[in-house]
């Protein structure tokens, strides 16, 4: 039997979802819910209908998960614990600082209705998020450093373009490779934001607007730019459009610690992600994950959770014997 | 109420344990248990007594569980099994090809006496299988790749010290950064043992001994040493005891592979660690492990694991709300 899946939301979260499920053996994409017009959607799956939202609710006894691939910002903090009432659900809530009110939220319309559902999937929240708490377990003793990039910050990018006389913009995170070998080394250095990360800018001008001021505008930002070395690239509307679209993303976790008598011996743990596509990436978690709540339910949990909470086996359709037998 | 963790065993992982549990807030070692004569073993920690193996039984009731230290050609297959019955207990077996044999066994005792038994924690088997695991649930479509080193193959040094002429000797074996770097760069390359890693070998000759036909044996060992590029450097006893007596070690597991709907897309997920101390690495993951065990057992869970089938937040001292808050 396979388990039925459901995507709700077509953006680059749901189409990276509906090739993630036509990957997995033992998945079936059942339907795809949008707030569009659904004729207005081409999807690359035969047979699977494309549904109006208000609509959803009479699949409640058809779908195992459903993979809500909407966005942080206004989406999942409505969706997820409306959703959570009817099917159990996988979300990819991303920020990082309202965790614990959406987990709260969701935690209780889950639990209410004998659901599981699993937020912040995917790789910080998700897959950074494990090594960090393995690190911590691991190594006490020890420091924790987070890398990002490099890859466009879809926020830094968005604070340039409110600029007065800036058409478009993509700004690249881009870890500094000296901290990196810094930190690979064992030493455990204080970082300041500024020698950790520089913020690269690709800026696209209105007509007649002003290079030195736009420049100045950004580097000065508070919170987003000030704090670090900020380069600025003016470049043409059609070279942002053909050099500047792509979804490459990624980053660095480590743990570094120390241990023995006279805390003599040092250890480095690097977790590293390099991404050519981060929403397909992150729908390949989300998908990993909709399996494990699967079997959670099964065996009789509810609630919210987090990949914290899901044993590791839960996430592979392998059984337990192969697991042991091949990747232990 | 503090977790009390007893250890089996007082060699180098029995010592390293003994650090760790002196580190956890939330542990206290109860006792340390030695088939040596008690009186013999110095350890660190005060007031804790060194017992004979055969006093064990009278502890049941005492004892959280217990940390076996032993190794895994002899110690392991008896004591995991016989310990189940009596107490948690936690291993390092790491004799990969026998695993499903030791965990049958190991399954049976602890199931029947309501225990919980974890075998196969460490680096590789433990946070290694663990990265395997991940990286395959995420991107099923793909290669995994593991390198060891650089670090002292005890396996390996042991052949070398089986040859007639040889006195001592330790084999290091090192990754080759050409792989790493093709790896690391996202094509799925097919890699040769050869192309892998090499084998440094520090070879201790006895008085009057044919270093040349030392080093062809060594050369030409089948399955140690045939399919490598293997180095041999003849040194002073004086010398090995010097500078090849530390216990570092490591490596790197990659999972790669590729998304998107003609395959385009590359995503590299690399697991890195680098260690001083291999031994106490060791020890400082099967504690992380007791911790889990506690939990999984007051869950009503029973029988053998792995770190498989962990929960993460179970290994970690914080509280779900506080892990959710500061590392998620």
């Amino acid at each position: 039997m396979k388990t039925k899946v459901a995507i709700m939301g077509y953006g680059n979260l749901g189409k990276g979802m509906e090739l993630a499920v036509q990957e997995a053996q033992d998945m079936e994409l059942a339907a795809v819910f949008t707030r569009r017009d659904p004729a207005s959607l081409s999807i690359q799956s035969r047979n699977v209908p494309v549904l109006p939202i208000d609509e959803v609710k009479k699949w409640q006894d058809q779908i195992d998960v459903m993979l809500l691939c909407g966005g942080s910002a206004t989406d999942l903090p409505e969706q997820t614990p409306a959703f959570a009432k009817m099917f159990n659900v996988v979300d990819s809530f991303d920020t990082h600082a309202r965790i614990p009110e959406h987990f709260a939220k969701v935690d209780k319309a889950a639990k209410e209705n004998g659901k599981i559902a699993v937020i912040s999937c995917g790789w910080d929240p998700g897959m950074f998020s494990l090594a960090r708490l393995y690190g911590n377990a691991i190594l006490p003793q020890g420091k924790d450093y987070t890398f990002w990039g490099k890859g466009v910050s879809q926020g830094h990018s968005d604070a340039i373009r409110r600029i007065d006389g800036v058409k478009n913009a993509k700004q690249y995170t881009v870890p500094i490779e000296r901290a990196l070998n810094a930190v690979r080394s064992g030493e455990e250095i204080e970082l300041s934001t500024r020698e950790k990360h520089t913020r690269e800018c690709y800026v696209v001008l209105e007509e007649g607007a002003d290079a030195a001021s736009v420049e100045k505008a950004i580097k000065e930002m508070p919170n987003y730019f000030a704090d670090y070395d900020t380069f600025v690239h003016f470049i043409s509307e059609e070279e942002l459009l053909r050099d500047h679209v792509g979804m490459a993303h990624g980053g660095f976790v480590f743990r570094t610690g120390k241990t023995g008598p006279n805390k003599e011996n040092s250890h480095v743990i690097e977790y590293r992600l390099k991404l050519d596509s981060n929403p397909e990436f992150t729908t390949n978690v989300m998908l990993a994950v909709a399996r494990a709540a699967v079997r959670m339910q099964a065996e009789g949990q509810t609630g919210c959770k987090t990949m914290l909470d899901i044993p590791p086996a839960y996430l592979s359709p392998k059984s337990a014997d192969e697991l042991r037998a091949e990747l232990l």
